[in-house]
């Protein structure tokens, strides 16, 4: 996981229909949540003029990186885009504006139309905000926090199979936070729902943007309390306590996944 | 604060036109998201037909309240009908579910177009998620992360004036996350925007749902680093450093706050 701030490199603003005349940093993605990459996989620090090489569907400002401005641009198709999971392995801090990138695109496309009452929303005051002209709702970027929980009992940590993840042999429990609930909250209904044991000791380690599509991760560590391990059978096919000597080392520095097991492994 | 847990009582559950022939919990709120109670102040617990008495816009099965069925009823205007802020002085357990059922209302109202193409979106499957037929897109429940930060400085607390909020004459620094960035990272951007400090030592304190009108609050405490308090303007007027002696008392249990301010008393 990348412990860099992201704030180190890149100014948050937004400003509508800004187009700047100096060299400028353009984070272009294709439909498939790709970014454009020149040939020295880079992001491309270039003028305006570049983007007549693309079929430009938006472009929007969100400020500056490593003092250029810097803008998100949307386009179709075409070669040399690269998956975040890529960007990842070719350059950590592309991958963290990247993953601010993304998002930002994400947003400004799911929010065209007013959910509420289906009319066309239009940018609020240069403020990254969608609003319907006509019921007045508005429309921000969609978070959603997410949990990961690492389960020790004694020496032993809890890993399941996840019936979606096909990539990891075995993970640890996760899931989305429902309405209504504190995260802690979500830690414990989520154990409680995919493998049907109670946990204590509920204690948050971090958290980390997760943009597959749009999540906040929060990471915990927990102590097995009672119950029998039944697994749900729709998420969760298997789950088992795991020692020390017998958790799969998985290259999957990405996650916060890395920070839990590094946790367990010195406990 | 609730320091209740939601499920207790509850058990989460989503069916799609499910009507019960037993008495049941009904959650009824107007279009101004308050919450219908009986004359002695109560949930009512009656039969489907008591609906006819309302103009329903829609039902929502929730899951269980009390081993009863619950249901989310979204109604035109009326009286006996009580906001949020009031349900929590009444019976903190309304408030609690309450918490729960107006954002299941507000997520149904909100997502009944798609925001990418504008078509008239579905439910899927007796999932809490409503989907685009057109394009596919789906839209499940916002939960906008947001955090609060009580900022030490040896024996003082910084508090600053919002200028949003006038019922109350200093707070804490609060703010949403933004896309992109973990929620230690929201902690020192909103510091450093609001009142351009840097502070260090980031430490996690808890969580809260916080339904004014749809957030995840993360209470955080920090220690103040380095920097001259230099406020925005824009959303904070002033901030200042306060004595224990001097803190502010504010009846204003229902949030988190009174979580950070008790242990930096107790500090």
């Amino acid at each position: 996981m990348i412990e860099k701030y992201l704030y180190s490199d890149y100014c948050i603003d937004f400003k509508e229909g800004f187009i700047s005349k100096e060299d400028s940093y353009y984070l272009i993605f294709n439909e498939e949540r790709e970014l454009f990459l020149t040939e020295d996989k880079k992001i491309p620090l270039v003028n305006h003029s570049f983007l007549s090489n693309f079929n430009v569907n938006f472009i929007l400002y969100i400020g500056t990186y490593k003092s250029h401005d810097c803008f998100v641009v949307n386009v179709d198709g075409g070669i040399n885009y690269y998956s975040l999971h890529q960007l990842y392995e070719i350059d950590k801090d592309i991958y963290q504006i990247a993953t601010r990138g993304i998002l930002v695109n994400d947003w400004y496309q799911l929010n065209q139309f007013c959910g509420k009452c289906g009319t066309k929303t239009i940018i609020k005051e240069n403020s990254m905000s969608l609003i319907c002209p006509k019921c007045g709702t508005s429309f921000h970027g969609k978070i959603q926090p997410a949990v990961i929980v690492a389960i020790h009992n004694e020496d032993k940590l809890l890993m399941a199979r996840h019936i979606y993840n096909k990539s990891v042999p075995y993970a640890l429990i996760a899931g989305f936070a429902e309405m209504g609930e504190s995260i802690e909250e979500t830690v414990r209904r989520e154990v409680q729902e995919e493998v049907g044991i109670n946990i204590k000791n509920i204690q948050y380690m971090g958290s980390q943007p997760w943009p597959f599509p749009n999540s906040l991760m929060f990471a915990f560590k927990a102590e097995y309390d009672s119950g029998e391990i039944e697994v749900d059978d729709k998420e969760i096919v298997e789950a088992k306590w795991f020692t020390k000597e017998e958790i799969v080392e998985i290259d999957n520095d990405i996650s916060i996944y890395s920070l839990l097991v590094e946790d367990f492994l010195k406990s």
